[in-house]
């Protein structure tokens, strides 16, 4: 069995290689559930969701949240009606939502999304990291938010000062999950948001020490290659270079994969990382992603 | 100011006749909401929708329920999905519902109603009877179900021994509306499910009493113009005729509608109804909606 760990955007991306190359039933995706929230009235979990459409090939690759091809009559009347939705839901990725909001109400969410992802024709296990529902509050100069009032609402534009969050129960599944598995991968996101809250849960750290643990920058130079992750490192203390993302996991880190452009970084990274190694992770077309995922694989 | 009671098929219709006639200011509506209910995650106020959208002139005249022109995107993936929706809601349909769902939790129905009236441009007045829940049971020889289990799962065919449901509180708005009217119509509507939920309510007969109150017959010879009324009323002990449609009106009623092919039931009616009138209550065309509209206001 081969894990990753997945937000919702980087990750994905390195997903459409590594389903290429692990046979479907040998691959286990850990989900990031912290900004799981209620918006419109439905249960949306974005990261699980585009992960969900990212293995069925229904993923819209322009955003990478939703699904390719889809209409957005309903969001469109809501506006008319006065009603401004905060997420852009289109008519057939409301269904998926709705269905699971439905599911809700009899399964825990582990089991909801087994059920959505059999129906997609996945056989891969798609596992969140936890029932339990996160409370996030982004701390900014602006006052706290939560995370799609800051992502979303105020386009992440505002200074964040930190990054507060509990923390929740990881499932037996995860854990089952974890344990067999030989290599453990973790995807080019958000360090801070997406992949902390599934490490920090309790015992997740014993069992990555003892196994091997790639990573993929999500840091490219001094910016991150999407999404906010700069703005939160630097609240939380770390260097937003390839060094900072490597202190944020040197306990259980075996392998480490850096852009092509940043060899600079080499050599302070080996003195507490064993392997490091140089490659092209933009990861802008398809043959990007099947070629980092063979090295990550392959070694 | 003059007031109908509304179900969600047959008064419509004759609301379009209706609101050429009276200055829209001047028009109240008062709607059953004895069958609302979630469905698929949302608030389905089947009654008071069907009155939105006909007063908007939005409604789909094949169905009496939902929108002309609308889409079916979230509702055919939820089927693809594995999810079956009791109501075939629309895209633009669920928006309006999404929408009432958000300011059910902030408003109570009858503001919710009164926000989306205004926004669709709506002037005369559209109260919900009650924004208390209801409880609705349909008793029938394959055991008890639910209004919509019945009406649509299915298909009204059931035998139906009883129709049960609680009383609720009618809104100040609701008693000020009929105190205020000169005169109240009660339309061509279930009396069983739609008119009698509104009637029962405490206080309402007592003001019905000292109104000029006038019903058009939903009975054409021995059968509903349209829905289950029928079997509805043969459980309660009622002939399925116009006779036994005024016997449940009989306390207030001054001006009784039958159709113009029922004149065999008018002498006897006549005993116990001040004012029985012959006349095309059909409502196929929109002319006839406003011939019967006129016969109602100028008498």
């Amino acid at each position: 069995m081969i894990t990753v760990l997945s937000g919702g955007t980087g990750t994905p991306k390195l997903l459409q290689g590594i389903k290429t190359i692990v046979p479907e039933e040998e691959l286990c995706i850990i989900v990031n559930t912290l900004e799981n929230n209620y918006f419109s009235g439905v249960y949306v979990s974005a990261d699980i969701d585009t992960v969900l459409y990212t293995m069925s090939d229904m993923i819209n690759e322009k955003t990478w949240y939703g699904r390719k091809d889809d209409s957005f009559y309903t969001h469109d009347e809501l506006k008319k009606l006065g009603f401004h939705e905060t997420l852009r839901l289109g008519d057939k990725d409301r269904a998926l939502k709705i269905q699971k909001t439905m599911l809700l109400q009899e399964y825990s969410l582990t089991d909801a999304v087994k059920i959505q992802k059999e129906r997609l024709g996945i056989k891969s296990s798609i596992l969140p990291m936890s029932n339990e529902e996160s409370k996030v509050s982004i701390i900014t100069d602006n006052g706290e938010m939560s995370f799609h009032e800051f992502l979303v609402t105020n386009k992440s534009e505002p200074n964040v000062k930190d990054v507060v969050y509990n923390n929740v129960t990881p499932t037996d599944e995860v854990i089952e999950c974890l344990k067999t598995s030989e290599q453990i991968i973790i995807g080019p996101s958000n360090p801070i948001t997406s992949i902390n809250p599934i490490i920090s849960m309790n015992g997740i750290r014993k069992i990555l020490r003892k196994k091997y643990v790639t990573c993929i920058s999500p840091i490219i130079g001094k910016d991150a290659v999407s999404g906010p992750a700069s703005k939160f490192m630097e609240a939380k203390g770390f260097d937003v270079t390839p060094v900072g993302v490597a202190k944020i996991y040197e306990e259980f880190l075996d392998h480490y994969i850096i852009n092509s452009s940043d060899n600079k970084y080499k050599s302070s990274i080996e003195e507490f990382i064993p392997k490091v190694s140089l490659d092209n992770i933009i990861l802008k077309k398809m043959d990007d992603r099947i070629n980092l995922a063979r090295k990550i694989i392959f070694g």
